[in-house]
Formats: structure tokens, C-alpha cells, sequence
């Protein structure tokens, strides 16, 4: 869907043009006649013969042609009739500036979707309403009343809030910083946040996208397009309301440590999405996607012409966890041979108190050709020799010459560098006011990067029972109930390829008994301890029992036997089924978000799972790169693989099993969570066991 | 010791005053008399008659008078011999700008060592060399090569780097930072950080103290002094130089764990010294507490003239971990009353897009005074109708009839709000470019409030057997033997009150008669487990065992018979000693920091310590308050105090365990590391065990 007619007006009526100054509907026509606009403007009010030196109209209708867009800026209770009118004229978008709908409560809201019924039947689009307007810079349409039209530039921005909009206006002047576009998108009747990301995602002038967002309606779709989208040009999100969610309640561990904020945080993390905290901090990355080329890698190297800043630059890359470049021979010997002796030649490169700009561009020529450096951060501080503006050309002349690897400024001061930050601007050179600001953005660049050449996204689908789990589910929410049965839980992992200890542990021969009764003959009986590795050995394993007594004997005996045999081990009953051997306890879980679909967790097993928080989330369907990618991200993975002289576990089987449960959860929304808790895993090439495990799904009722 | 000949000299001769522009002589020289300088001048330079207008002298010593301070502008090769003038004309205080000292090798060092042996004999001072000089803005004396003199203010400022001092200098003339006294402290050969903060400390025109330092030399004295200050005056330092001490091997768990940054971390924590990350953000903190009174709590209310930002400042209060302040009926019917209909009235304060400053007034006098309320933050975004001048007025209005309570603001935006931020910045109300920007400020502040309020430092004092350790301990290092062996540890530990298992677990029957015999009869036997709670119940106690035979059938008869009882039960073997009980795990361990001390760590037991890494630091010596701060800071915590229906454990005997711990590791300086892991703890009122142990003293020939 194109969004032309928005953006791109050949003719615009603003409908509630006033000549009154304080009105909106005034400042809405001032700000596209002062923005330049080239097109036809119609203003649209029936009390005035004439705006702005302009033919004022007293109708939409009286116009005689189609209007590309209409404006309204009228009292909401006269917008559904004005919007017939539209549509009777053909008009095929409209951004309705005014207030009083949804967000006044139910008669705004029952107006609201009146005006959205009107759009829909006349095949008309809307932007807003409750909204600030749009900005086309380079179109010089100024359809709001915001302020002032910003330079053309590649930013695009979106924002829920209009209000934030003046500032992000005003702010943006003050910095220079040009736009593309920028869109209020006010209670999004009609055009949401999707639509203006996909029409920002295939606009010619947009290279970064930049947005205020408190909502996003259609998790999955946004997951989609973001990630599409992100691809060719990064998208930078305030995303605010952090804590709106509030408490809810939850039967799983998964669920208790899951919410709407890791939702979106594993949203962002896996289409790419780069969150930002301020306006501040979302402009200067903003500037630096748009002006500098990407990094080929993480090694940073520093040129300062003082100690103390080029410590502190150290610092950040060690905390930010990026590489400090290990400079050539070929660059240190060349670096050597031009600088005074007192130079340190080794990263971070001291130029030393007193160098003019020579020195700077001979050594940011130079870490520029060293194959081995990705990025170089320029640090200065004005002292009595420096000089500043000669620094900044020497940048700017370096950065020309060399345009494939990006320079970060950070020119330490106030008036005595700020025509060299002008200078820096104007060349598109990213400047900030500390170290640790440069070297986190930097930071930044190179995670979206490491983003980028992700592997492909392949999911693979693993042959499974669908038709059993849909049984047992729907005997479950023809029930009404809830919570699945751990039996049945169990019948469910197994369909979907899991191994579960049927029966699960007997403590006592009657109970092993009754188990064994339940599964069917003959079963097999092992004695349950993670301490021994060798059952048989210790008379831990009885085969082929084939009836109640033959279990009872087994029972007793091991229990008599094996504690003799080990003392030390740890015996937490027999199990009856085929087959299960010790390992180490972890949890997979899931949490499906009415937004996002179902989140997945990997953590460490056990009941503390929520006191030591040491989990991870991530979006289904995983892949294997994910699945794995969530295990490493857990300090639990340090144990994992082998920590200490102790085994390592199957790692592959952990991520399939994460996959398969994916998987699972991708197939039956009808699951709401799920945790399996402890699940066994053993050295490589043993089959994991789902020793426990609950589930639960929606039933009718349920909003 | 005072500095005043330092700060306030009534005469300074300037030895190496120049004429020529570029030489730092002329730059120091010039900066004195351009900044105002109410005192005699003596320019020392043989080659001239005259500088600057000023009679110049020879040498110092042809100066008929004695100069409160001499700033020494030589090649380093002619210092001595000025200082030995200097010395005979009874100088007091020099200020050495030159280099070319400890910082340029050998030679430089031996240089620096005869210049302080110089002063020393003649009880001089001196701030140096290599540094950027001083500057003391309301005495008008400015005696550096960094720039023009500021405006007086609250602030001192030492720097360790004098190219950083620069920065600072120029970026506080553009932020209207002003300051009372400004030192580059360069090498430190003489007054060093401790003297220039003691200074700072009693110093009646500083009423916050800031620094950039890269190292600090004597780090128990560091504590203590800034721990004395900062109740009166905060202290804001960047510490850069995190990376530099690099991996050190260590042998226990503690010393893997921690490192100069933990140490440093441990100080600024006990200290009260708050840890900034750039000096944008130092400054804006010096402002906040320079200007604005101290909250009486951590309650945050938040007027706003636009929803987005009140979300974002939602957000920020909840992740910094402030409270929400909830408004009184009489509150929110006062501001109901006045305020339009469609604005909000509950905690954020919509006070809608159309308020001029009146609405911002009446709100933010309202919310300050509901005692409900700590601290007032106040967003602004430049929507068409704000009156950004008025409500800057408004609000400094309201601070100064309510002077008590904090207010911070963020006005949004570029231009629009400029003149209305220096309106701010006159009045003396911190204004931040981001919600999230002065929500942290008002955290750091609020932690401080906190910090200041902690309960006075009563390290407690065990009655211990100091002779028996004193004994182990020299023995070991006669014989040059780094490792205390187990035994030796458990001797050390008993003998400041700890509790261990002698012989610890045995897990056959003659393993546990050798232990009996060598612990010497009667003994108990214990079966160990941490599943039997009772175990008398299930046979798992013999008292009164008086010779191998019965220790031996004690144990087979417990191994035979516990497990038929509880065959679930984790056996892990027979406890042979005094008293034992089961219980969880954790770790206690001290690592030596060669500046700091004894640095004592809470953690997790077991042998994932380092992986889980759910460890706490602190210095010794440990109040109790210290200690159960320690245990609280970490996730384990949450299993002691008894989560998920398991047992609360023994928290004040694990605080104690702590505590004497710190008495062992302060009273033997000897000790290098140690490590009590696993400790085991139980429930109230039973004695926790340190199970295993191991601990290192320093030997002869260690640096």
C-alpha cells in the first residue's frame, strides 16, 4: 500500500482553515504556505471568502478538482459529515488533525470508528486523527502544526506522541539534523505504525528510521516488516510504556519471569530493531547510520593528543566489549617515522599536547590503512597549541579519502571547539562529548552489523503426532480446563519428539508397581541418582519385568543394594519406563504474549529458577542458531559445557529441544504456557528426558 | 596541612616568566595578570628587565620580599636548583608546571626524587610537576596554561590530567559552571589527592567536590578521608584506567572474582563517592548538588504538558528503582479545582498541550507541597501555546517559596526552549535533555540521601585466639609455604570462632574410626545429608562413640538403615565430630588488594561460584549492617531467607561468619586470600560449618 498521496500532494484542502492566529486550523495553513508547498492549496471554510491571499472554499465539494489530500482540523463532531463529503469528492487520503476521539472515552470512540466505516466505503486512507500532522521536507509540505519544515535529510520519523514531535522538531533544527520525512500518527484509526514502516522501508529518501512508539498493535507483523526492513536500513525505537503492562498472573516459571518487555525486547532483538533511550541518544545514532559507512568489524583504534581521555576511551571499549586494534608493524614503524619521539605509537595513538592538525591527519591516515582497524574514534582537547578547526578539516579530509571505514569525533569542550564541531557536522562526522558516548555508539554499529550477517533464518520442521496433541487439547477446552495433567503433558512432548520418564519416579515398590501397570509390560527399572554413571555396575538396572511382583522385588532390592554399593550418591527413587540415564537439570519453557506469539525461555533448572533469573527468551519459531544462541547467552551454558572437569552435556540436544518445542507452541496457539522442569540433559548422543513438566491452554471464556 | 599559600598567596614570583607567546612561561604568566590577580607579581627570567609591564627579576633570590608561592615554568633540568633558591628564600609552596619528570623515564624520576628531598629540607610544598597548574576563581588567581579563570561557584576540581582540565575549563565557560578552586595535579611528587581533597574538605567556598583520577596511592587512607567528607560534601570522580591491571593468577575462588576494579568499586560504595562516566554527566551532577536541596525520600512526582514524555519518566522512575509518589486526596482535589477537565490529576501531572506557566505553577506549587512528595520533576515539550520563559519563571518562582524540595527540569528542544533553559540555569534549577536524564540524577541523589543515613559504623570485635593463628601462620612462613593446608585453615578458622567438621566426611567405616582417633574420643557420628532434617528419627545419630569399634559399627548400621528410611534422601556420608547439621551452601572468601585491603566476598557455594558468579564484595572491616547488606545484594539470598516453602536459614550467623572473617583478614595482614566454600548454614540458631577451606599467606621475596 503507497502512501503517495500522503507524502507526495500534487494538491492538498485544508478543511477548518481559520484566519484566527491561535487556531489550529490556521497555524496548519501558515505552516504549508511557509514551508514553500509548490502545490494547489484549497483552503476550506465557509465564513471566509479568501485565507492567506488563498480562494477560500465553503465546501470540499466546491473545490473543482480532486484534491490529492485533505487536512481536517474541524471540531470531531463535524468530521464524519466532512469526511462523507471527502469521499463523495473522490478524495483518496486525509490527515485528520483533530482531537476528541478515542482517547476522550466511548462517544470519541464510537465517532472514531464512524469516520473509519466512512474511509473504508469510499476507499479512502486516514492519518490520525488526534494527531500533530506530516512533515515532506523535501516535498517542502508541512502539514502540521509542529513547527517549522526541518532540512530535507535520510531520517524518517514516526511518533505516537505529537507533543514529543515539537521537541523532536526543535531539537532537530538546533542539531542540524535533517529529515526525510515525519509522521503523527495520532490514534492510528486507519494508517498505523505498520503502514508508515513500510512505506518508509520503500521510500528512495529514507535511509534510517527513526520512532517514538508506545504501542505496537500487531506484534507479528511488526516482527516481520521490521525485520525486512532492517536489512537495508536500520530502525531506531523509543519504545515507552515499559511498565503499563503491570503484574498478571502466571502458572509457570516461564510466565513469571516473562512479560510484555521481554516480548519486545526479544522483538527488537531478533528483526534487528535498535532501541534508544532519548531523543538525545536516538539523534546521534540516527546521524551516524545516516553519515558513516559500516564497520567491517569491531576493532576500534583511538588517536588522542592527551592521556587521560584516551584512558577513558580504553575503558569503554573493554566495557562495551569491543576490540582495541592491534596496530600493523608496517603502521606503528610509519607512525613512528612522522611523530615526535614522546608519541605513543601503539593504540590508542597519543599525538601529544601540543600537535596541530598534522599530526591528527597523518596519524588517522594512517590507523585508516591498517587492515586491522574497523573504526577510529578521534579524540581531542583544546589545549593552548591545538587547533581545533584545522583537527576537524583534517577529519573531514581523511574521512573523504578514505570513505569505506567510519571516524567518530569526540572533541572534548565548549566554545573552543564548537566551530570545529561545526566544521565535523558539516562533514558529516559523528562528534560526541565523551569517550564513552563514541565508543558506545560505535558499540552500536557494530552489534547491527554482527546483526546483519546473522545466518539465515531456517526453521526446521520436525515430524510430529499433530493429531494426538490436538486430541488431548481439545478434550481439555471442551472441559474447560486449564491446566493439562502432567500424564497428559507428557503425551504431548512425546508426540512432539520428547522423551519422558512415563510414570515418572516411584518411591516405593507399590508405587513402582502401579506405574508399571499403568505403561504396560514389560518395563525396565533404573535406580534414579545423578551420581552413578554406571547403573548396571552398582545393580541399579533390572530389565524385561513383566508383572507387578517382578517390579516389587526389583524395587526392593535395588533400594537394599545400590545405596550399599554407594553410599555418596544421591537416590531419588527408581524409575520405571524403557529408558533414562543421570544429567544435569535444566528448564524449557514457553509464555505465549497475546502480541507476539509465543516466547520461548531456556534457563537453569530446578525450583529456583526464579531467584537465580539466570534464563533467556526468544520469539518463536527458533532456529538452531537461536536456540543455541539462547543457551549461550546463559551463565547456566558455562556449566553446561563442561565447566570444571565436570561433562559437558549434549548441547545440540538442548537447542532441538528448544526447536521442537517451538515448534509445538507455533502449532497449537491454543497453548498459553508451558514449562519442562527439570529437563535431564546427559553427555552427548543421549536422548534428553522431560522428567516434569505443565501446561496449560485457553478455553472458551477466556478474553 | 593547609594549601592556603597554594590558593590564597598575597605574592607569586613566576621563575621562567617569558615573552614569547607560545612558551608556556608567557601563557602562565599572562593567565595571572589577565585573570584579575589582586597580589604582587615578581616575573623571575635573567635575560629580561621588564615583562608584561611587571619589574622581572633576575632570580628568586634578588626579590626583596618572600613570595607566598613560586610556579616554577623551567626545563626540568634546571629545577633543583631553583627550588634550592627557592628553599633559601623560604619559599613555602611551588607550584612546578614543567615535565619531562617521573613521567619520561629514569633520568626524570631521579630528577623528581631530588626536587622533593629539596622541598622536604626546606619544609616546602609542591603541587607537580607536569601539571597544568591551578586556578582559584574568587581569589581571581589563575596559574595555569589551561585557560580563562571561570566564575566562582560551589565546585572544586582536581584532575589528574591537565590536557582534561582544559576540556573542563572550556566546557564549564559554555555551561555556565562555576567554580571555587581548580588543581591539575600532575605527577603528585608531594601534595597528593589526599591532601588537595582534605583541603577541598574544610575548603568554607566548596560545597562539592569532583575529580578525574587515574590512580589513587594509599587506598585505606583515600577511604577513610573521603568516607569523612562526603557526608558533608559529595564527591563525584571519574576513575578512569579500569583495564590497566590486567589478569593476575589467583588460587581461590574470591581472588578469581574480584580485581582493582571490585576494589574500587568497594571504596566508592563505603565512601559515599559517586562514580561518574563522563564529565557531561559530572557537571550536570555537581549542578544538581550545588544547587538544589537534598529530597527527604524517594518519592517522584512529574508534571508534564504531554503525554509521551510523562510515559517516559514512568518508565525511568520504575527502572532506577525510585518510587512513584502517590498524591493525596487534598492534592488531587486541589489540582482538579484549578486545572482543566481533560488533565490528568493523578502521578504524572498532565496539565494538557495549551498550559501557559499559570498551570505549571498552580501544579508544581501544589505537588510540592504534598509531604507525600520528595522531589518535583517538571517536563516541557515547545507545543504552539507553551509559554517555555513563563514556566521557567513559574518554576524557579516555586523553588524559591519551597526552597526545601528538589525540583529538576527537562525542557525539550532546541531553540524553542533555549533562553527559557538559561532562564533555568540563572535560577539555579538543573534542567536535562531526557526524563530518563533526571530521573538518574534524582536516583544518584536519593542514593546518596540513603547512603548518608546509613546507621553509624560499628565494626563489632570477636574475642579470638589471635596467639594460636599468629603460631600457624609464622610457621608457615619460616618455611617459605604459601598454601595453609586444610587442617592448618580449620585450625585458623576454629580459632576466630568458625566451626568445622575435623576429619569431615567419612564414607567407609574405617575412614571414619581414623577420624574419630585422630579427633580423640567420645565423638559423634552424623549421617550427612542435606534431605534428612530429623535425624534421630531415621537412626541417623550416634552420640558418645569411645573407640573404634563402635565408630565402625555406628557408621555400617546408619548406612544400612538411614536409606531404608528416607530412600530418597542425597546421602553423601557420615559426619564424624562434635555437632553437624545439614543446610545450604555458601561461599565466604577474602582477596588482599595490594591498596585497598582486605576485600571480603558473599557468594553462591559450590564449585559454580565462578561461573554463577552471584557473588558480593565489600571491604574489611564489615559492620553487621555491612555484612547482611553483602547477603541481601545477591540472588542466593532469596533461597537463605527461605523461597518456594524451603527453610529460612541462619542469616545473622552467615552476617557473623562475615564478620569474623573480616577481624581474621584485618588483624593478619598476612593473610593473601582465603576461601571458606562450602559454608554451611542451617536454621536459626544452629551454628553454620565452614566445611572445607583453604587461605594463603604472603611469604618472604613476594613484592
Amino acid at each position: 500500500m503507497s502512501l503517495t498521496n500522503f507524502f507526495y500532494p500534487d494538491s492538498v484542502a485544508v478543511i477548518g482553515a481559520s484566519r484566527e492566529k491561535e487556531k489550529v486550523g490556521h497555524q496548519v495553513l501558515a505552516s504549508i504556505i511557509e514551508g514553500g508547498y509548490e502545490g494547489d492549496v484549497f483552503p476550506v471554510n465557509p465564513g471566509a471568502e479568501e485565507l492567506e491571499g488563498l480562494k477560500c472554499y465553503p465546501s470540499v465539494g466546491e473545490i473543482d478538482s480532486t484534491p490529492d489530500l485533505a487536512v481536517i482540523v474541524l471540531p470531531a463532531k463535524l468530521v464524519p459529515s466532512v469526511m462523507e463529503q471527502c469521499a463523495r469528492q473522490r478524495i483518496k487520503a486525509a490527515v485528520i488533525i483533530s482531537a476528541g476521539f478515542k482517547e476522550v472515552g466511548d462517544e470519541g470512540q464510537r465517532l472514531e470508528k464512524q469516520v473509519v466505516k466512512i474511509a473504508r466505503r469510499g476507499n479512502m486512507r486516514i492519518i490520525g486523527p488526534n494527531c500533530l500532522g506530516l512533515l515532506v521536507p523535501g516535498h517542502k509540505f508541512n502539514a502540521s502544526f509542529g513547527g517549522e519544515l526541518p532540512e530535507p535529510g535520510e531520517i524518517a520519523y514516526i511518533s505516537q506522541s505529537g507533543a514529543l514531535l515539537t521537541s523532536i522538531l526543535d531539537m532537530a533544527k538546533s542539531n542540524d539534523v535533517g529529515f526525510s520525512k515525519l509522521v503523527s500518527v495520532g490514534n492510528k484509526a486507519d494508517v498505523d505504525e505498520l503502514d508508515i514502516l513500510e512505506s518508509f522501508g520503500s521510500d528512495s529518501e529514507t535511509q534510517v528510521i527513526a520512532g517514538y512508539l508506545e504501542s505496537i498493535d500487531d506484534g507479528n507483523s511488526f516482527a516481520r516488516l521490521s525485520e525486512k526492513i532492517s536489512v537495508e536500513k536500520p530502525i531506531l525505537l523509543i519504545k515507552s510504556g515499559r511498565t503499563a503492562s503491570g503484574a498478571k498472573a502466571a502458572s509457570s516459571h516461564t510466565g513469571s519471569l516473562s512479560g510484555s518487555e521481554t516480548a519486545y525486547e526479544c522483538l527488537f532483538k531478533r528483526s534487528g530493531v535498535i532501541r534508544c533511550n532519548s531523543i538525545i541518544e536516538q539523534f546521534a545514532l540516527a546521524q551516524v547510520f545516516a553519515y558513516q559507512p559500516l564497520p567491517q568489524g569491531e576493532r576500534v583504534a583511538v588517536i588522542t593528543n592527551a592521556g587521560g581521555p584516551g584512558i577513558m576511551a580504553t575503558d569503554a571499549v573493554e566495557e562495551q566489549g569491543l576490540t582495541f586494534a592491534q596496530l600493523s608493524q608496517k603502521t606503528m614503524d610509519a607512525l613512528r617515522s612522522e611523530l615526535p619521539s614522546a608519541s605513543n605509537v601503539n593504540n590508542p595513538v597519543d599525538v601529544l599536547g601540543d600537535a596541530l592538525s598534522d599530526r591528527y591527519h597523518f596519524a588517522l591516515k594512517t590507523l585508516l590503512g591498517d587492515p586491522g582497524v574497523d573504526t577510529v574514534v578521534v579524540l581531542l582537547t583544546p589545549q593552548s597549541m591545538t587547533d581545533c578547526e584545522g583537527t576537524a578539516k583534517a577529519i573531514a579530509d581523511a574521512s573523504q579519502s578514505v570513505p569505506e571505514k567510519p571516524i567518530f569525533a569526540c572533541f572534548m569542550g565548549g566554545d573552543k571547539v564548537s566551530k570545529a564541531v561545526d566544521l565535523l557536522r558539516k562533514a558529516r562526522i559523528p562528534n560526541f562529548d565523551s569517550p564513552l558516548g563514541a565508543i558506545s555508539a560505535a558499540k552500536t554499529v557494530v552489534d547491527y552489523v554482527r546483526w546483519k550477517q546473522r545466518p539465515q533464518r531456517v526453521v526446521k520442521l520436525f515430524p510430529v503426532h499433530r493429531n494426538k496433541v490436538e486430541k488431548i487439547i481439545n478434550r481439555y477446552q471442551r472441559r474447560k480446563q486449564r491446566e493439562i495433567s502432567e500424564m497428559d503433558s507428557k503425551e504431548i512432548l512425546e508426540a512432539y519428539g520428547f522423551v519422558t520418564p512415563k510414570g515418572s519416579i516411584a518411591t516405593t515398590a507399590e508405587q513402582a508397581a502401579n506405574m508399571a501397570d499403568q505403561i504396560g509390560y514389560p518395563v525396565v527399572l533404573k535406580i534414579w541418582s545423578p551420581d552413578i554413571l554406571h547403573k548396571s555396575d552398582v545393580g541399579g538396572v533390572k530389565l524385561g519385568l513383566v508383572n507387578r511382583q517382578q517390579v516389587m522385588d526389583a524395587f526392593d532390592l535395588m533400594m537394599l543394594r545400590v545405596p550399599r554399593k554407594e553410599p555418596e550418591a544421591q537416590i531419588r527413587g527408581v524409575l520405571v519406563q524403557e529408558m533414562c540415564r543421570e544429567g544435569r537439570e535444566v528448564i524449557l519453557g514457553m509464555q505465549r504474549d497475546p502480541n507476539f506469539g509465543p516466547l520461548m525461555m531456556f534457563g537453569m533448572g530446578g525450583i529456583f529458577v526464579e531467584v537465580m533469573k539466570d534464563v533467556a527468551f526468544y520469539l518463536a519459531p527458533l532456529t538452531a542458531e537461536e536456540a543455541r544462541m539462547m543457551l549461550k547467552s546463559t551463565r547456566t551454558f558455562q556449566m553446561l559445557k563442561g565447566a570444571r572437569g565436570e561433562e559437558a552435556v549434549d548441547i545440540n540436544a538442548i537447542a532441538e529441544g528448544l526447536q521442537r518445542l517451538s515448534q509445538l507452541a507455533t502449532e497449537f496457539p491454543q497453548i498459553e504456557e508451558l514449562d519442562i522442569n527439570p529437563y535431564v540433559v546427559m553427555r552427548e548422543g543421549v536422548t534428553p528426558i522431560a522428567v516434569d513438566a505443565r501446561m496449560s491452554v485457553n478455553v472458551e471464556g477466556d478474553k
